[in-house]
């Protein structure tokens, strides 16, 4: 596993460890485990750490129902998306997600009885509405389609044991990671509407999509490493390239880590140029808030030390800075847009 | 076929013709068809009338662009989501409509080549960019998605030969009738953005879902009447009460107006309720939009005559007002929430 580039400090809540006990509080009460293993698996993905990182001056209230349906949607992903017994045909994953993607549209009343999946989705609707705006209740509902929709057309690809194409794969990436549904609790949980004019701007639009495609490829990268034998067919960055072009898994993994690069320095310089232009106060957090989410789903993954001493508080375990996942050089400097139709635009943004 | 219950005067735009014409050489320009029985087929859906129902007093230029889209969601419902060679597997209607969607989202670079499907309608695509504001693009992408993914899920259903409850047709419906992208042009061709606030409000959310679903209602009361044999099995309103209760057609049709109405009459009181309170002038067309896309889709099904004498233009045929398909009288007086817990919050708006 190499560092990734990410020249972003390192930032997390300092009421993680409070929020994580009410969230697994919250667990218990809606009860997403069928047993004690599954409970312990999904205690152990340390969602609330992860939104933490996400959101690490986000109003708590707010932040803890960011990171309840985090763990939700990994519970969901576990059952449904994956390995689970819906997983093998899109047409049963459709009608459950349709049905899903409604109660949580209409968390008012029980569209569905007897699904754990549905009542604790609709508890989160539920306090989204209390604790949201309309516009951002809209703009999650929205992201949470796009993500199932992203999963239904993963799930086909596998049924026809189908490696998309490097165009391909990017596009349905952009969804099916989860990317849209994670980020657009930003907002939520920094407590600040964005204006729309500036949230559904290309450049911003631009920009949000960029953080989704390098979190989801550093899933894909971290992934690989973690379960790289020569029977992974699994649709990944690295099998997608692969593929593509009858490479090496060394080759592909060099070339994923060029294609990340280029768009993490895209990001950057983009961002930068954002910042320095008028903008409300919420979208300042907003566009930090990005970079929190990519810096935070690395330092999350690696199991990264939660503390420094800023505020006093000794680190728990490792270096005080967890910069082993992370570093500020580019593997490449190549420029220009990627040879992606489905996203050069980006490049052509300003 | 019985009136339906629709209080509200039918109305077009007066460039109907030369709109029609201008649609007619587009067509001619992106090719849709393959043959000449085909292009007959597509002239035939008289798009452009459709859209020149919706938006009587729209931008002539904009509510072009929405006519253009009308003709193309034609083509491609009839190519790739009904009888078409990708309807009868929905993993492959996934792939293809990911890819689709996402040509929409980035029509800039072609995302998809040699599919006449995915150039037209990044031409579209091109165009909204062109007239619209990135708020309203965002609204349509976004609708569009919403309806694509309530097609996938209506072809998983057909796949598993699945008549689905009347709560999980209604969730559905909601989306597969291609309401959410139709509707989302209002603003477009009215040339007036509704702020995110009034438009992401519960209220303006409700009626326009309550527009959909009675849209969608009367397609379906309207191709029963028209395909109805004991051979119909057909996802459909009067199929879906059939089977839930049983019933014969004439229980289940009765029923489905019963149902409709219901919707209608709330419609119509909520609509009445939040005009009156203080709302932009944007807002105020979107709504009366509504109204237009309800009486507008029934006008546009019956082949109604286009022209009244208020402009002095004599009527084409038939009676000068098109009230044959309208009735002010709903079917029912019976009140309160639809039994549908999908949809069962939109009788707590006020």
């Amino acid at each position: 596993m190499r560092p990734f580039f990410c020249p972003l400090e390192p930032a997390i809540h300092p009421s993680v460890d409070a929020m994580e006990s009410r969230c697994v509080g919250w667990l218990d009460r809606v009860r997403l485990h069928r047993d004690e293993r599954q409970r312990a698996r999904l205690v152990g993905t340390n969602s609330a750490e992860f939104y933490c990182r996400f959101a690490p001056s986000g109003d708590e209230a707010s932040l803890e129902v960011a990171a309840h349906w985090v763990y939700w949607g990994f519970a969901f992903d576990d059952a449904r998306c994956g390995r689970g017994e819906l997983s093998a045909d899109p047409s049963e994953f459709l009608t459950m997600a349709g049905l899903m993607q409604r109660a949580l549209e209409a968390p008012w009343d029980p569209v569905c009885e007897n699904d754990r999946f549905v009542t604790a989705l609709q508890d989160i609707g539920r306090d989204f509405h209390r604790c949201a705006t309309p516009v951002q209740v809209r703009r999650f509902t929205d992201a949470h389609r796009t993500w199932l929709f992203g999963v239904a057309w993963q799930l086909a690809n596998r049924a026809h044991g189908r490696m998309p194409s490097l165009g391909e794969y990017t596009a349905m990436r952009l969804g099916s990671a989860g990317g849209p549904p994670t980020l657009a609790m930003l907002e939520i949980a920094n407590g600040e509407e964005v204006p729309a004019a500036e949230m559904d701007s290309l450049v911003v639009r631009g920009l949000t999509e960029m953080a989704i495609l390098v979190a989801s490829w550093d899933n894909d990268l971290q992934s690989y490493a973690k379960e790289a034998d020569e029977a992974n067919t699994d649709q990944n960055l690295v099998n997608v390239l692969k593929a593509a072009h009858d490479w090496d898994t060394e080759q592909a993994v060099d070339e994923a880590y060029v294609l990340r690069d280029q768009v993490m320095s895209h990001f950057l310089q983009l961002r930068e140029c954002r910042t320095r232009r008028p903008a409300s106060r919420a979208l300042h957090r907003y566009l930090e808030g990005l970079g929190h989410a990519i810096r935070g789903n690395i330092d999350w993954a690696l199991g990264a030390p939660r503390y420094d001493d800023i505020d006093g508080i000794p680190a728990q375990s490792g270096p005080r800075h967890p910069l082993v996942g992370c570093t500020d050089q580019p593997t490449t400097h190549r420029a220009g847009p990627l040879p992606i139709p489905a996203i050069a635009w980006w490049w052509g943004l300003a």
